[in-house]
């Protein structure tokens, strides 16, 4: 079976809810899933959107909603100063680990999740992200130099274009099997569309 | 207990599904829903926000996820044509009948929602909202002159001023007891809360 497709923003914080449950769902079922953190500023863009916290009233549910979300989960969550932010670093950081052990990027891509909403670091600084990569057994400073070679760029970038040519439209974003699903409240439709094969 | 209350746009397709639900899953725990229509272009004006039928990406999903969240739900479902349109004539004639009984512009709303959503029939022109009010035993015509009086337009006017400020940034959008819950795919998380008291 093709592997569950996991869209997400390194900055969105409903990707962070997401992460701490997707694969541990998908094993229930048999399946694995990829993870595909892109730059969601292009989504917007594109679909006329933009962040959360540029929008009043939206914002101010979407606040108490995160924490409530994180409740229920039984997560920590901190709302992060400053937020959002580009992600940009830390996605490149994602595809520099991947090439290497998807299973180690994947580790990479959650700590950045919680040093960002449940220790509320700012991962865009280069000290926080290199501390992230240095506690993974990596090394921080080729972590930085890496991300600024021209062939992990351009994978950031192709990987947001060919998210966007497909539909991705916000962050987090299922696709099982052709069908795509938007958000972290959508877990219980993504359980039982893997129950019972769709409907 | 206070009742439970529902906000929605009468032209909003996920107030569709859950007007099919909330009633339902409210009276399991002994509690009454309260409805209130409002004009969600209001809301939109001040969120910044616009239609999804206006926004690329986002719309395609939301087509693709409304016939499916109906399928789930066993619902019927058209996308209208024309969509969306200003349900100012549907919302003023519920507050009309809502005056002397509740109940009936309970079915009023519900009538409306599946003429619109399930028929495909355009409930912002007088003839298709008369039958609606005829079948349901009312005066058609006494309701097409109501919808005309000022306090009626004043009504709708002061029910969507009361949703903007009690935070309503979308449709639907519930609260019990003061706790909002927005769009019709949190149903598992209303029924979670009124099961556990909430968390």
């Amino acid at each position: 079976m093709k592997p569950i497709l996991f869209y997400f923003d390194l900055s969105s914080p409903y990707a962070y809810l997401m992460a701490h449950r997707i694969d541990q769902l998908a094993a229930r079922f048999d399946r694995d899933v990829e993870w595909h953190p892109i730059m969601l500023g292009a989504v917007f863009k594109i679909s006329g959107s933009s962040p959360l916290s540029s929008q009043p009233i939206k914002w101010e549910y979407a606040q108490m909603d995160l924490a409530r979300m994180a409740r229920f989960m039984e997560l920590p969550w901190t709302l992060p100063e400053p937020f959002p932010i580009a992600a940009i670093a830390s996605s490149r950081a994602f595809y520099w680990i991947n090439d290497h052990d998807p299973l180690l990027a994947k580790r990479f891509a959650v700590a950045c999740l919680d040093t960002y909403f449940a220790e509320g670091r700012n991962i865009a600084k280069s000290e926080v992200l290199s501390d992230i990569v240095n506690n993974l057994g990596l090394d921080g400073d080729e972590m930085l130099r890496s991300i600024k070679d021209p062939v992990i760029k351009e994978k950031l970038k192709q990987e947001t274009d060919s998210a966007i040519e497909i539909g991705v439209c916000g962050s987090p974003y299922i696709i099982i099997d052709g069908e795509p699903f938007w958000g972290a409240d959508r877990l219980w439709m993504i359980r039982r569309w893997l129950q019972s094969g769709g409907w």
